[in-house]
């Protein structure tokens, strides 16, 4: 029931991750049963034998909702009866395009922390010409102390590992100047930590550094990682409004950008939120992913794909691993 | 002798703007006098009566060198000296292309404080559909506690006022989110001491409305508007630079992304940094701005007819007013 064009988008990308992967999963479409019955059978995708079932869950958290009172007062919300299908065995990952707090807060509510996890956090995607780059944490914690930030560099080394294959991530510390001496206070005790872990670790990376993959795993503060890839979503967003109105300024203009988009498409593939997907959520005992509230139905699919592979995977058992031999 | 192509590009530009306003102020050249006179007479627009002059400084502090260790063993550096000519009243403005931690440092130490301010700061502009917003602090300051946030506050806003011409220009909190209650433990404290101030404080704003021009002003720690910048940089750059990528891919592609680039061009002109060609410090009893490594001399141009009109605007002293009635 998440996200700005639920159920319909969420619906036809879920049925879909089921029809091209053969049924290779279990799918449960968690919320209204009514409106999710009435939406596969519009999506003219619900007739293919497909392995899905429904659990109904009467009450919607909306996106505008305070997480941790609406959480309180919807019991039987579509994110809490289906992140709780986790808790109770009945489910190995839950994908959401919903109120990211609420879902945040119930993941670490219903499923709790991996044992060695202050503080779960969100990793968010960027792209570069040598792969993706997980930057972490995105915006689920801010006054993180150092000893949070060497937890995200662990937790994000384990999903560079496990979800990337690279071999030994490169971490890079996200600051101001490439210099140890450079930072805040925290940063330089963050640098310390890093320095003497068993991690990969490069020294600091700056904001240009990120899109040059200088580091796979790239460690912040949840107020520095959200304020960057708000502004970077912004900034695309922007580039596009501009191309737009640029052709609705003439026939030949507008023929001449209908070309050009495709181009621009091409270059930009691996920008678009879609093919990530959504966020995931790391340090809980369970699989857990925050989806753009826009997402498509692609993103969707891919959303589920993902958290497929995480629960096969078993990040959260690998990331207990790790936290206990660093 | 500053930046990346120093000093042809400096001085080509700097000619330039005395030619184009036809002598309207008095430039000083400052850096090797032999190396000056020769790239003066190269760029042949030396002849025609332009009002320079040039003051010989025979060190240089490079792009690399640590800035405070650089300006104590280069005492007669270029940034040293030329800054010490308004010091000494015999310059209203100072403008480079080089070492930034270096002309800040010897900005702050060679010409003081405005009274009432306790940490000068620097100002980055951000383009967007209702004018340029400006973001403060971009890298000048770390670990600002809230009472030099209200100072950045104020000193951008009244930037914006006699520089962009904007009214009351509108002040946001740079935080992850928009309601009151969201943000770390120093950005709370600095929404309240906004609220309570003369300024226009519209609220907390987020890393997607830098460019929706909500606010006029936006104030963060340094740490943060120094990554966000950067990384702005890099996506416009990365972008550039895939387009180019895919133009050498073959003569179709070629001539097609030829005509593309103009386009992109008019489409992106006021994400160029030649426009405002350089970052102002504000908060220092002077002029002084710095520019980009790569300066071209349309930058230098700029930055140079905007340094005087921040000499002939007083922003200092309005600076110190206005800090006064806060």
């Amino acid at each position: 029931m998440g996200g700005d064009f639920a159920p319909q988008n969420v619906i036809v990308g879920a049925l879909d991750a089921l029809h091209e992967t053969g049924n290779r999963f279990e799918l449960i479409l968690v919320g209204n049963e009514d409106r999710i019955r009435q939406e596969v059978a519009r999506s003219g995708r619900g007739l293919n034998n497909l392995a899905y079932s429904i659990v109904d869950a009467p009450e919607t958290i909306a996106m505008a909702d305070t997480p941790t009172a609406a959480l309180r007062a919807k019991r039987n919300s579509s994110i809490a009866v289906g992140i709780q299908l986790q808790k109770e065995g009945k489910a190995d990952a839950f994908v959401s395009a919903g109120n990211t707090g609420a879902v945040l807060s119930a993941s670490t509510l219903i499923l709790r922390r991996v044992p060695g996890v202050a503080r779960p956090t969100i990793g968010a995607f960027f792209p570069s010409d040598r792969g993706p780059c997980l930057l972490l944490d995105a915006g689920a914690n801010v006054d993180s102390r150092p000893r949070h930030m060497l937890e995200f560099a662990v937790m994000g080394t384990v999903y560079a590992q496990c979800m990337f294959q690279y071999e030994n991530p490169k971490v890079g510390l996200l600051n101001i100047g490439e210099e140890n001496t450079k930072g805040d206070e925290r940063t330089l005790a963050v640098f310390k930590l890093l320095a003497n872990s068993k991690l990969n670790f490069i020294g600091n990376v700056e904001g240009r550094d990120i899109l040059k993959g200088k580091a796979q795993v790239v460690v912040c503060d949840g107020f520095v990682g959200n304020i960057v890839l708000k502004f970077g979503e912004s900034l695309l967003t922007m580039l596009k409004t501009r191309f737009r109105e640029y052709a609705s300024k003439g026939v030949v203009k507008k023929v001449w950008m209908g070309l050009l988009s495709k181009t621009i498409k091409n270059i930009l593939w691996d920008f678009d939120y879609q093919t990530f997907g959504g966020v995931p959520i790391l340090g809980i005992n369970g699989v857990s992913i925050i989806g753009h509230g826009g997402s498509t139905p692609r993103a969707i699919k891919n959303m589920i794909l993902r958290a497929e592979e995480m629960a096969a995977k078993n990040i959260q058992g690998e990331i207990e691993k790790s936290l206990r031999s660093v």
